[in-house]
């Protein structure tokens, strides 16, 4: 945590997380929107959970805090007879996801320009001629 | 944590937070640009801590690792005699935390439609004319 390395490494993409805070109790950053796409590619919650290194509670949880503050559930669940059932995206989860990717974009596409003045500011990092 | 609220409190203005990563091992958010500013403000990292109701330690390590991932620092200290000297933002200080701000206001700007959008599928706010 304390670290800073002064070579350059290999070069991670510079990113703008963008979270968006909606109200008092509720926002939606990168976690979320990964959980949400989780659910949509797997059709799990517990596999969603797993492919981020998270507990199957604290997926769980944060999925039922979407759910109860949009209007709609944004996951909906099919409870097997055994076990845990499927989850799929809803409508509403898929416009909020599609939504908040598209802000991510414009908010990353907003900040480029000072992304790359900022960097110019950084040890140990000489103009390599990369974007 | 789990709750949300179904009948509307006084809304707070919906906001765009920005964690800008710069490489690995390296990201300014809101905590790091308040520190920057209470550094500022109060010319003191114990102080500026306290704002934030923070440990000097936190804020002491908070900002060592922003002086060392920078080429220049972005405070300077001040030891005293006795005790813990005074602060100051640098130049670059003054800079990193102005081009952050920026940042932070074009990323809102550029998300404001897409919030309005997903505030309406928020449960329990319905329209009410306000922004």
């Amino acid at each position: 945590m304390l670290g800073c390395m002064t070579t350059a490494p290999p070069e991670p993409r510079p990113a703008a997380r963008l979270r968006i805070v909606l109200a008092d109790d509720i926002a939606i950053g990168p976690g979320k929107a990964e959980l949400l796409e989780g659910v949509r590619d797997t059709g799990s919650i517990a596999a969603a959970g797993r492919r981020m290194k998270m507990s199957y509670k604290r997926a769980w949880m944060l999925i039922d805090t979407m759910n109860r503050c949009f209007a709609t559930p944004l996951v909906a669940t099919v409870r097997g007879g055994a076990g845990r059932g499927g989850a799929t995206l809803t409508e509403t989860g898929e416009a909020v996801l599609a939504a908040y990717r598209r802000m991510e974009a414009r908010a990353e596409a907003a900040v480029q320009d000072e992304l790359g003045a900022l960097k110019a500011l950084l040890a140990g990092r000489q103009e390599t001629g990369r974007e």
